[in-house]
């Protein structure tokens, strides 16, 4: 489905300026990119076999990755349908040796780039092997944040699940339903409509006159009340990518100021939205976004950024955030997702992905934007 | 509730002859051991602000942690309680400067220890400040592995939620139910019952003769069909400390081979903790475990260590496992898991916590252990 040599191959092309003639990484986002080995869910207690910290791939310049998995996690988690090596390393084995020995193969000790969150425990048997250990994050995202056709295919599909999740939970925001009712809802129809996973923590929360509660608390078993916001904060994994999507329903009559301050969020989208054109920076959306949320007042409740690229993450660069200054490029993908989060008074998040078209930026999302209360 | 200031006065004892005097932790079961600053949830996709990678804390010898949370992160997952300095680095701030002039803060250069899973970016940020970095996970796993009456009682909370899903989802494991309805309900259940979160991914799968499935494979939208084994594997989360809790149920009328499998499995898990007492190593517990399925003639069919130690992390070390030559100690917690998963065959698998004590070990489960067939 995915060109993994071919990506593998516009890496080398990069590298060569840098000398780095061998990457490492871990099962991450960027092993999925350059190899297609997945990744396996997340968990909240870490997951470890013994000589967990070999597992990953050597990825050299112009050969085949040569993969080392522990016995005890392949055997749950095999690796499949992806091209080079695999090396199991059995639970009796010298993991120390096996991964110095892997190491040499490649030759006298050189530069090696490694994945920004290889453990350091893998980082410090490298450098027992006299290798310079450079992280090579950046070269590795130049690539990743412009996605292929095909990436985006997988991308709209994530997209389009969320959005049929969203239309299944909608009738059931009532009365006396608990937000956790909600969320685990959510997390149930993602993975019935063909996501992998959830793509992060499902987070169902209400904010209004009548809630204690801020977005800080994603989750809780507190029913819903007339007269509040519930704010719909969820993604789909599809071929490992993520969507990441974001709506607030109205349970009740809205009073006024939570009509206007809707109608902020929904002005302050279409305004990051005409911002997202090929040459603007990332901090350039942010800005055009928060300037209509800060010009109705309500700038100190915009609490984050205004986006971030997304894909195999969730969270990629650029962030769609005031320090980022990186040009937008046809491909990259991207939130844009205004809030108002002003406890005690109006929650409201209004989130969907886009692509940087030549014309200016695309929403993946087609579902409704306006104001649904009742 | 926990002396996070007395268990870094007895890692400060362990470091002294390891000539470290700093430790770094990125959020992680071992930054939660040592201070009290919580983890996020997992995500499948990265979760990552600008500066993430300085996330965590310094902890030196004989004075309080200093805490780096990029503001980003901290704005939405406030760092609670915690003794020490939390130094919030800002969206346009230089954080390779702030962690740099963090890290000079402690003096000279020196040996500092790392958290194993701390980011190769972050380390690699360390060796530019001409520090020494080494792996401490040994250092911190001699403190963590033993556990106080306090990390007990939690654990046992955290086990009889387990308990307490399980008898609730029990009655819904019928015809036509579908498997990931189950594993559905369980992780709404754990929450319900207030649980953080699912320990692990929660893992519900049917083997058996009209069964195509196999362990690997644990979650599925099949519906369940007469004759079929269903194994569940999850866990909840108190207090940051893991459960990991296993039964199977038979929908249907078990075969004699079934019975005879799952008598099996039940003799091997009381071998296993006849084998827990002070003294043995944790490979004596995987051999004792084993021994009974190999005798049985279903080794083949075992195809996976016999647990692992738990606690704030799912899986920590001592593995109940061949290769863990680790001699019990009082206040060890582990899980002894042994399973028959013969696709197209049978598949049953009982898994506890126990701890191991003076006399021998004990159960923090006391969920019944019998067939359960209808």
């Amino acid at each position: 489905m995915f060109d993994f040599a071919g990506r593998r191959a516009r890496l080398a092309e990069k590298l060569e300026s840098s000398k780095i003639d061998l990457i490492f990484c871990p099962p991450s986002g960027d092993l999925e990119y350059l190899t297609g080995f997945p990744r396996r869910l997340a968990t909240f207690g870490n997951y470890e076999h013994t000589h967990q910290w070999v597992t990953g791939a050597f990825i050299p310049i112009g050969s085949e990755p040569v993969f080392l998995v522990p016995e005890g996690y392949s055997a749950f988690n095999p690796p499949e349908g992806v091209a080079g090596e695999i090396i199991r390393v059995g639970y009796l084995d010298d993991s120390v040796d096996v991964f110095a020995r892997t190491l040499r193969r490649f030759g006298p000790p050189k530069k090696i780039g490694v994945s920004a969150r290889t453990w350091a425990s893998t980082v410090l048997h490298m450098r027992m092997a006299d290798v310079e250990v450079v992280d090579c994050d950046d070269l590795i995202n130049q690539l990743r944040r412009i996605k292929e056709p095909a990436e985006l295919v997988s991308m709209e599909r994530a997209a389009l699940i969320a959005e049929q999740v969203m239309a299944e939970v909608t009738p059931k925001v009532n009365q006396g339903t608990t937000l956790l009712e909600l969320a685990s809802e959510v997390d149930y129809q993602l993975r019935r409509l063909g996501s992998r996973t959830s793509s992060f923590d499902t987070g169902v929360w209400s904010m209004g006159p009548h809630d204690q509660s801020d977005a800080t608390k994603r989750i809780s078993s507190a029913p819903l009340r007339q007269g509040t916001g519930v704010c719909f904060d969820f993604g789909a994994v599809v071929d490992g990518y993520c969507s990441d999507f974001g709506r607030t329903i109205f349970l009740g009559d809205p009073d006024p100021e939570y009509v206007k301050c809707y109608d902020v969020v929904i002005a302050a989208q279409a305004a990051g939205i005409a911002a997202a054109t090929p040459g603007n920076t990332a901090a350039d959306v942010d800005e055009a976004t928060r300037g209509v949320i800060t010009a109705a007042g309500y700038g100190p409740w915009f609490r984050h950024r205004t986006g971030h690229g997304i894909g195999l993450d969730l969270h990629e660069r650029p962030f769609i955030s005031v320090e980022d200054k990186n040009v937008l490029e046809v491909g990259m993908t991207f939130t844009i997702e205004p809030s108002i989060f002003w406890p005690q008074h109006v929650g409201i998040r209004v989130e969907d992905v886009f692509v940087c078209e030549g014309s200016g930026c695309r929403s993946l999302n087609s579902y409704p934007r306006s104001l649904v209360a009742g």
